[in-house]
């Protein structure tokens, strides 16, 4: 286990109903507030009106700013900010999923900058102070409701980029299974897989003695994929909608990466596709990690085999570890499938024209490689996403 | 799984030498501030010198309350409390374990309170206001480091009651696992079954479809049984060490906890017996938790055998799934027994002349009952006891 400083302030409101309560929290920063959603989907359902009747009762006045689209842009995050400073605003509230609240987040940091709110992407400084954000969560997915994590699309290259520092992480988040029986499908499965992402990019790490991690991991891990199996069928069955919804938060508040170095390139890797190709960020995610899997499982066939056999009750092969693992890539691989999900580029419509261009723009997060589990070159990722094809 | 609201927003600094970043962490809240320890064993060890070295290089002037029992007392509850309102102190630091925290924690709300802090604990009454708390931890075990939990004693009666609320959780806990390599064997194997009873008083529920949190908590008590070996064996093992304390941070800071309703009777029962006998909370709960598993077992066999299959690695017996439970119990108890610790009140030295008294003492947490997952009745709670003679 490695030194580490973990914290997750965000006060989980969990359970049905819970959004009329979104008032009297919200009240405990401001009385003037953004409140910033994506398309019509909260409107049909309605949730912005249980919303906007719980702040009207608190007496707290919103501006609004809807309009967030999946992979959120830099270009409504700097209207954002423009609002919220002309506004004298104190407080945002994001209602949606990943993208409504990782642009708020970037409108909560951009607010007391007087620089471009980009810098903080980009990685040229970063931020002192935000404004405090609070979250009504609608999809399992990104766990940006807790986490110290936002991503943001420059349309100026079509640059997708990522913040983690813990200012940003909301004063709560609200979370009302019942608020996802309505996501499409395609969108609850995506969820699925961007929460399994979040535990595998931590899950596949150097650090010797993780064991408790190890553990949980693989508790969220088997929770998620057993749920899956149920809403996929069941839409509306609370409680499976309820332990994904949990369990999608605790992948990436951080607790499951405490005292370990984590991998992250499959996420890098994702970024490039979803930046092109606007595809689902968990779609890409069950495009690239098998393919990631299979590229690397060699550096260290014990990891794949415990996850082969813990999380996917693979019987460990004595005889050959090596066919155990492969078996424990095969079954995430055809659960992603199982589930709806492209698990090729070419099951997604991703032509194989700009693989070259996706591997240059990946963003190296080591000097010239990415990734920690094992450090990729630009070669080994245009491999990655060749075998991904 | 039922509503809930969990915020755990502690800063945990984890790692090697972390002690000597006090000052700097306490600085964030005070500059005068209530030093409070224990007996002579952190001056013994050195630690005292690294916090008070850190201190004073922050510029922190702290004024000293050393004293604190195993099962803290009231009457230096209230020194405290007299000690900070007279000097005007801000922050209280408590260098310890669980006692230290917790009689920290019971000043921070007396300072600010009018009437006699006791009324928190005898739930007169709950606190509105606390000072802050910090804490450097030397032992594994209670979880008072990130929890909402306070126990104190009165000495007027020998009462042990609890305080349960968010307010008195820590700012930050610094945990370096080496600073547990001089505990005595019987602290670290007491330690250990309070982690342990944490765990197993939430995993104990009647709510269904709690898989999440029910994994969670298997993963956590695998992890603390498997190092506990270790460190039993090999006192000065980091990795084992790391491992049980931040399991042990984990196990009662709520998060197991989350969406179902925990037992708490083991515990109730417990504190009669170590409010009489001081005997180590951890070696109470050895003693009581097994008989409790025995005398309610048959309310649940599907939830006590999941905890012998998953925990303990109990084949399950189609034939008898009774047969299974009854392994699980035994495998327990025996656990407890191989670390070091008294399985029954006899081979702990109690006699069984005041158990009459104790079930009589016994806090009744609902009505004429206590604990969740069966109600208990006192007749129930004195079976109990005779069950673990």
């Amino acid at each position: 286990m490695v030194k580490f400083d973990f914290i997750s302030p965000t006060r989980i409101i969990f359970g049905e109903g819970t959004e009329n309560r979104v008032g009297e929290e919200t009240l405990k920063y401001s009385k003037k507030i953004l409140l910033h959603y994506g398309g019509g989907s909260i409107k049909k359902t309605g949730l912005y009106d249980k919303v906007t009747r719980s702040l009207d009762k608190a007496g707290i006045e919103y501006i609004e700013l809807p309009g967030v689209k999946p992979n959120p842009r830099l270009g409504l995050v700097k209207e954002g900010i423009r609002i919220c400073r002309e506004n004298n605003i104190g407080f945002i509230l994001a209602v949606g999923g990943g993208s409504v609240i990782d642009s708020a987040k970037a409108i909560s940091v951009g607010v007391p900058y007087e620089g471009d709110v980009w810098d903080f992407y980009s990685g040229k400084t970063l931020p002192q102070e935000s404004l405090p954000v609070g979250v009504v969560l609608t999809i399992a997915a990104a766990g940006s409701e807790a986490s110290k994590s936002s991503v943001i699309t420059n349309e100026d290259g079509w640059y997708k980029r990522g913040l983690n520092v813990d200012i940003i992480r909301p004063k709560f988040a609200i979370m009302n299974p019942a608020l996802t029986y309505t996501l499409p499908p395609y969108q609850t499965a995506s969820g699925i897989a961007d929460i399994i992402a979040h535990i595998m990019e931590r899950y596949f790490t150097n650090t010797p003695n993780v064991e408790l991690t190890d553990r949980l991991c693989e508790a969220t891990l088997k929770t998620v994929i057993n749920n899956a199996m149920i809403v996929m069928e069941d839409p509306c069955n609370y409680n499976a909608r309820a332990e994904i919804m949990w369990a999608g938060t605790l992948a990436h508040n951080d607790l499951l990466g405490t005292g370990r170095v984590g991998d992250w390139a499959s996420h890098q890797i994702e970024h490039e596709l979803s930046a092109i190709y606007d595809i689902a960020h968990g779609a890409g995610l069950a495009i690239v990690f098998p393919a990631w899997m299979e590229y690397v499982y060699k550096h260290n066939i014990n990891r794949f085999a415990q996850f082969a056999v813990r999380v996917w009750d693979v019987e460990y092969s004595f005889d050959s570890p090596e066919k155990t693992v492969l078996e424990g890539i095969k079954r995430t691989r055809s659960f992603f499938g199982s589930i709806g999900l492209p698990t090729t580029l070419k099951g997604a419509g991703i032509p194989g024209d700009r693989l070259e261009e996706m591997a240059a723009k990946c963003k190296m997060t080591n000097g010239d490689t990415v990734g920690q589990f094992v450090r990729l070159t630009r070669d080994d990722v245009l491999n990655i996403l060749k075998l991904a094809q």
